[in-house]
């Protein structure tokens, strides 16, 4: 049995305190670029390497560098004058049983699917450039792994470290990512092409008034010009204001690229559709956290949990599993309005025997009633931490 | 006047709840290297600019990537197979009144005084290679500030983002920083060569029970075998936990190294003293906050500081602020027992003029009495926000 | 008038010579890819100059480094490890009238372009990098340079140095080069998919034995096995010699891939067509010289012409001014059996007026009855050289 | 005994044709740094093979690229703004035995070494950056090499290709070799610390009138201002001429830095003696051949010698074969007074049985009474191919 506390928050809820901060960086951001490639090459390694030997073998691509390009967008369509550069850094092996892997072109090739893709108006012949930078790793953690990942052991913890997750989303945390996910749907873009991937939400809550600042790239080829950008500006802004009225009660305004000076024909219009064409760098795990927000009023972990090893790595799978948890608990126990869950981790120890599994409650109950519910939803999420992998394969988690 | 808001801390006291996590990664820890980097270089070309025209010209630098090397340490000293590589990222203008800057130069040259100066095994001519990869940035940026350092003018916040501060650190955070701290002054090292740069100190509270986990990494040429190498720990060990009970009155146990396995001369020699050697990689802003410390349990930003511009950055300036304004009202009014500061920007308007300065205390008397003090220290700080640059100029601000 | 010297060849036919060789690096030799790489780069600059400003701007981007691959050919089609590297280096004016060009894009945008079509079984989106690496050069010859491309002037010889050209081609000279040609040609490849453009052709000459060596990489998707290979090698062969014996009245025999080990199952075959994708690096200018081959018994220039600058590149337009000269005068003048050509510049002077134009000839008459005739024919060519730009542009010069 | 054939050279001399040209470029030269540090590789290489495993194992670093700098020199000392880039490119076993070896350390190290020898101005810290960009090669290579470098058998020729030398040099060369040897001799610089190493000699003999046209770098550092400049330059001047008229009694005119515009304040003035600093760029193999100079009217290979492994690498060691054969045939025996020597490889047979030995004589006397004596020198030389690994190892050959 886990060391499993169960206790209760302690705090007004964040949602009822003067002010909060929510954040999200959508999908065309340069560091949400990062973050999807160096998961979707943990993603593509874990695959090679199952087929290879039937087990996820060492890797660690939880380090990634986008070098922003220079671009010369124009109404109408404008061009790239240097290409966006990516290095992705970290450990894999590359060789099994003498057998060499291609690990190198896997991330390169894994990144280009993902970029064409999500980032569609990039080309991603010409205007990036990957540099796949892996190392094969220390040999000591080699042997750990094969170790256990071969003889079907339970993994042990890669370090001290800890996971942290939260549930529900109040109604900023919502209206953030509802108005991001929309924007960049396929279903959206299918009618608004100027929608470029490369969004950035913050909500700010002063008491009861909610400011959505939207920063958006529009893509260069689908604007005329100065009005028709001023007119679907105007059209997103609606848009984004219909999702988040109907997320709360509170009052709303919409802020759309504010820095723009339409007068000096200075607006937010790109090639690509995101910024990383000219000028914004990104790294891997500067940006959302594993439930896709940032949020400096709720606890957070600085691990970027994108590229780690989905088998043992404490900053990647504890993450995850706090907030699933989190989540399931308040969906299964109806007496549940709030769940904080921390999971702290013993180095060399079993995933499954954490130091504590630290869960807080808001109840509109006693906890008496449902102490052994949590501890049962929480035993559970521990006990199938062996298996949490297979999610990450499939891509369950959000991640980003 | 700006908005300050003046509150209570609602709920208990982070050291009297049951779990703690508190972390910090030394000087050599590759995520601090490129911080110390990022961080440097900004200095030096705020430097730069004030020589060459008077005023801190746009720059941002806060992103780096540092790939480890391979490296084969050997007691009595081992060598390097192939050197560590740092990329240094980011915009810095490279041309004033025609005349170029020599901004890569200096990203070179800085990075290797930094280095030489502070991980002095390393071998900065052979070992490492800097690749500097900085843009002039984007002219919007770049005129707006412009407009605002020259003409002394009050900057205008670059993004609505927000800082965090608390103070005082409490047993666990003192001990997690000051081991490293010692353990790291060139005090220590004269008596003990062999002690590496890279020392990352895990301290996790459990109730009154605090495990500080260390790894350490010693220089391989001062070590003679894995005898003298159990023996050098064993000082190490000691001498941490004196550091430590000092500063507490809980249980303290002491784990240095707990990956070692001596039997097979598997234990952590470095030829360096930082990770970075072999394999380790490291990025800005993934490693220490502003107060120099990584702390869960707390509030933190995800922003990166180092290398960001001094002026106008707010994900720079308001955490340096409201870590100041914390330890400020802490120091110099007696009533307060413990602060939280958030200081929200708003991006376009004056960085004096936050949307909010949020303090919240715990006191041992009545908030009415103090109320005036902590707005007067507060207002004060956010008054001398224009001045703030000098600050980091001179380095008074941990940072990382 | 240029001082233009007629003289008489004063030793005896290189093909009456005992020993003779010849070579020719086919498309797909990696440097061969470089020095297409550079020229192509060269005329899309040219082209770009010219639209921007009705000019070909200063560039010289004559230096290229590809850097091998590693690949896993197998029978029925194998894979890539790593991708070939390609840095294009040099100069190239990326500013006209404060208007930023595109060049680095163009760069890499002009590599795919040649590499897909003329290696079609390499993968430009995943299987190569190109890394431009260009510099606007120095100011000085940035203005000399407008001074006489703006102006209409005759531009000035960028340096002391010299071209030199043959003609006509020898027995072993024409089979080098009609081998490669012939196996490189669509036609051909049509029927013959598994031949791929990695095609080197040695001549060797031993009094009446010429020992024509080819190495020829297969493309491992059309082979099914040893068996499959040594029979097309059997047709490949076959094919060789039926050409080469047309040319010659010589014995000749082929020899191809004779490193093939097939009872090891050790032979030629590639992914991509090319040994680059492999380990075999390439550079400009290490291939073949202007008229398609490199003569070692024949005068030579050692200068790359591709990637030079088609305005004012001695090394460049000598070379080909001096080839065509000598190709113009045994076309026309029915008595010259042979002729060698020496152009020589002199630094800042008029390219129209080189130190000497040395044109030594072997006739089956005297030289007086047509010394006019041959000088009417150089005087015409050295004239002709402020057009030849748009030969280059054309692409009316083997060049490689 | 190998195949000698000793014969006539059938045409004049061409110190007695009417056109010569003849080319050196000095130490400082890109290109020449280029071979240099190849060459230093290939040595280091070597060394270190011996130590490990008693042979000198496969490799092959004979492609390199320099990518030239940017800089501001100045009377009195500029600065340099971006450092120079030089990749490393080839061909190293990297392993032994399961021993890692430090390839990429060694490359790094070795330029360092060479560059601060011989490029003392240049900071090989802060002012270029060594790429090393090593791979193993193919493993048939590989087994092969190990094959006869550990059995002590004469190794195989790994290609069919040539050499070519002659002997002795005539005035022109000469003079062109002596002047960029004594201007960067260490004793001419301990009075002239003005004298940067890159030195381009260019001989044209036109008849009997010799222009020697010199490109040399001033170390700025050294150089008060453009009076000082052309009173040194004046110094320079007469220093080569006095030089050149002792070597010839043609009529000489010495031509220095003849694109100096001193009026416009623009000279040849440099920070670190090196025109690498801004922007010229380099490569392997494109600079002097392995007698030190660049003849087009003399016989020539395009192979680079520089960085090829010296034990089976025809293109390097048939090279200095050849030289070392000219040069001895005509130290030993005196009625010679000119000889050129062709040697033709055949791939995979022991590098002791060329296709063919071709020797060429001028004589002051009758062919017959001295064959034996030539094809006896010759046989010497082929006999003793296998030790000449010893003499790349020390040094021996000019080479570049």
């Amino acid at each position: 049995m886990a060391n499993i506390k169960v206790g209760l928050l302690d705090f007004p809820k964040v949602s009822q305190q003067p002010v909060e901060i929510v954040e999200r960086k959508g999908t065309g951001h340069p560091d949400t670029i990062c973050d999807a490639l160096g998961e979707e090459l943990s993603i593509a390694l874990s695959k090679l390497y199952r087929e290879e030997c039937g087990a996820i073998m060492h890797h660690n691509v939880d380090k990634a560098l986008l070098i922003g390009g220079i671009a010369e967008p124009k109404f109408g369509g404008g061009s790239i004058i240097s290409p966006i550069e990516i290095y992705l850094t970290g450990r894999a092996i590359n060789e099994i049983n003498g057998k060499r892997l291609p690990v190198e072109e896997l991330a390169i090739e894994t990144a280009h699917r993902w970029l064409k893709e999500n980032i569609p108006n990039l080309d991603i012949t010409n205007h990036i450039i990957i540099h796949p930078k892996l190392k094969p790793g220390s040999k000591d953690l080699v042997e750990l792994f094969e170790r256990f990942q071969l003889k079907g052991e339970i993994p042990l913890a890669n370090d001290t470290s800890f996971g942290v997750g939260h549930a529900p989303f109040d109604d900023v945390e919502t209206i953030v990512y509802e108005v991001e996910r929309t924007l960049n749907s396929k279903e959206f873009k299918k009618d608004h092409p100027y929608v470029g991937e490369d969004i950035k939400v913050m909500g700010v809550r002063n008491g009861d008034n909610i400011r959505i600042t939207i920063a958006m790239a529009f893509v260069d080829k689908y604007v005329k010009n100065v009005k028709d950008y001023l007119e679907k500006k105007e059209i997103i802004s609606n848009y984004a204001y219909s999702i988040a009225q109907k997320l709360t009660d509170r009052h709303v305004d919409i802020f759309l690229n504010t820095a723009d000076d339409p007068e000096n024909e200075s607006v937010y219009i790109t090639v690509t559709g995101t910024s990383a064409e000219a000028g914004d760098d990104g790294q891997i795990g500067r940006g959302n956290r594993v439930n896709g927000l940032i949020t400096p009023y709720r606890p957070m972990s600085l691990e970027a949990a994108a590229g780690k090893n989905p088998v043992s790595h404490i900053g990647k799978i504890y993450n995850t599993a706090a907030t699933d948890m989190a989540e399931r608990i308040v969906a299964e126990i109806e007496e549940v309005e709030e769940v904080y869950v921390y999971l702290v981790s013993q180095i060399g120890k079993p995933i499954t025997e954490p130091q504590v599994c630290d869960v807080k409650l808001r109840l509109n109950t006693d906890v008496k009633g449902i102490e052994e519910e949590v501890r049962k939803i929480a035993q559970e999420e521990i006990d199938n931490l062996p298996d949490t992998w297979q999610k990450f394969l499939e891509r369950k988690f959000r991640l980003y």
